[in-house]
């Protein structure tokens, strides 16, 4: 049912949202779609193997159809079964190479009570972490003191990076002029794999807090790790960069200020070759910052949880400016992560 | 932007969506549609007046933007204005005689966070608010210890009440042929009021629980308040009805459990001089139960605070016919609340 602008129903839809969320977060958590991948099952049979309500169960099983991520269909004698859509099948399934399970638990367990706290967001201009969870910063907080929800925080942004960033960092730019490469605040290494793998003559390094780097082995297995791919421990707010001829930064600049973006950008300058680049992966606003709707709601999330927001290409474009950067070019996908290359003059 | 249904990115946006209920939540909070009602204001001037911060005043503002609930216009010199949308200014403004404000502070405040604990409803089939506030029944319990909360909710109820089932109540079935005519938990009595002054030979009685009679005074002034218009305290679970011709249910029914729901009919059947009728006021599923999208979301919010669902029009009917009623017909509204109409026979 299509509202129009004028309808108040629409503002219903609007402020019930939040179910939206819930209901693909618990799903998710039951491991609902495990149970219907491989064929078509009856909401009160699904309800017992999940140990659930049967009632409630086919509520949401019906919930998920009306947003595409469950089928209903007739399973003979008048017996109705559900099963995955195949984008369930691809992105929800947590077995699936594709899974974006962790993201989504992140965002249940996380990002939905912090966002209970945006309006206090709006009025301080800075993270509600602390006010929600009565410590200060999630990321460094778990790093030190859960290792299990820290090891969710890294699949999480994993999931991310196999699913949206890999896929723009491959296809956006040709990358094969550049040997010495550095992906800043890489993670696991899923971006850095990716490149290793497609260009066989450039040396990557993954750089990150040690936890991150730590934990890569659990992500990409010794066996597939490619000889041209390195990790290096290390804080790009403190330590001096390693040299090179490419930065990648995937989903970094976003969880920084003004200020801080700026001081990153100006250590990667600095430690660039001449003639050297830096790829920026990242979901940007419309040049007028009149959407896409998507990017104002991931801002406004980043706001409550980072203090952050996202940026558009002449915003992300003035800082790279002022640090000396030219030929800065933007490729937009349409996804979660556009892409932006800035060169560093070759000297004459 | 659109998704096609295999885009991941559509993933993230539904995941996401909690954000839209927040920007709804947090510009309510700060009164910010109030403060743009008469003439643009630009955003810093905004967060300045709302005691905010500039950079995320910015941000709520261009996403509301992207919401369709405020404008951004050129106000010459260069200068950029935001004013509201007609939609913001009919039903977000708190003076607004159709302000929503009321009921969206207690999806923010009390259905955002109950909806946290979304998949243990769906374990345990039951309400989640004990779980949430550590306290059983949200509505029991803030009209006995807490007055503010308790006028927060009344004033919710009774902002839906005007703006969705009123026109509902006047607009779906000719009602002119009931004389006594008795509305069981009709809160503040917005919808009877509505009935008593298009229908001037009806008598009608608000059948409510004693703190939502007392409260009906704050709603509905006494020189509004018109002669065929009456209050009677009582508990629709336990005590015995008034006699009358025709009882209204608006957004009752949905609150209760088959087994509830049934009492609940049986007693108005019994209580119906022959002829008579019941309208309930209700948002339905399709016939299917696929769909509308916003009924399948307002229904897993009901199953977290109420542990209850939403029906389609076939399980209604069956409910009622159980009860004896006959000629049960529905009018579809496409809004909140759709309307259902059954008779009591005629004596022979």
């Amino acid at each position: 049912m299509a509202y129009s602008v004028n309808d108040p129903v629409q503002i219903l839809a609007h402020v019930h949202s939040y179910a939206i969320t819930q209901a693909l977060v618990g799903a998710c958590h039951l491991r609902l779609f495990d149970h219907m991948e491989n064929a078509g099952i009856a909401s009160k049979q699904l309800a017992e193997n999940l140990y659930a309500d049967p009632e409630a169960m086919e509520e949401l099983l019906n919930a998920l159809v009306s947003l595409g991520y469950v089928e209903k269909i007739n399973a003979g004698n008048r017996t109705v079964q559900y099963r995955n859509t195949p984008i369930s099948s691809t992105y929800l399934v947590t077995t699936s190479a594709q899974s974006l399970y962790p993201y989504i638990m992140i965002q249940g367990q996380v990002a939905y009570p912090v966002q209970a706290n945006f309006r206090h967001a709006v009025q301080e201009g800075k993270a509600q972490v602390e006010r929600t969870f009565g410590h200060a910063r999630y990321f460094t907080n778990i790093l030190a003191n859960d290792q299990k929800k820290a090891m969710g925080f890294f699949a999480s942004m994993h999931a991310l990076s196999r699913v949206f960033h890999c896929p723009v960092a491959l296809e956006s730019f040709d990358l094969s002029a550049y040997r010495e490469v550095c992906e800043l605040g890489g993670g696991t290494g899923m971006v850095a794999l990716a490149l290793a793998q497609t260009y066989s003559t450039m040396n990557i390094t993954v750089f990150d807090l040690p936890p991150a780097i730590e934990a890569a082995d659990k992500f990409i297995p010794l066996s597939s790790k490619p000889e041209n791919l390195r990790f290096q421990k290390g804080d790009l707010m403190r330590d001096s960069l390693p040299y090179c001829d490419l930065y990648v930064l995937s989903h970094i600049i976003h969880t920084y200020s003004e200020d801080q973006a700026s001081y990153i950008l100006k250590q990667v300058y600095a430690s660039l070759s001449p003639g050297g680049a830096v790829l920026i992966l990242e979901n940007l606003y419309n040049d007028d910052k009149r959407g896409p709707q998507f990017t104002h709601m991931f801002s406004l999330s980043m706001l409550a949880f980072s203090g952050t927001r996202q940026r558009s290409f002449p915003e992300l474009k003035y800082l790279l400016e002022r640090q000396g950067f030219k030929n800065i070019e933007a490729k937009r996908t349409g996804s979660l992560s556009d892409a932006v290359l800035a060169l560093k003059p070759a000297l004459h």
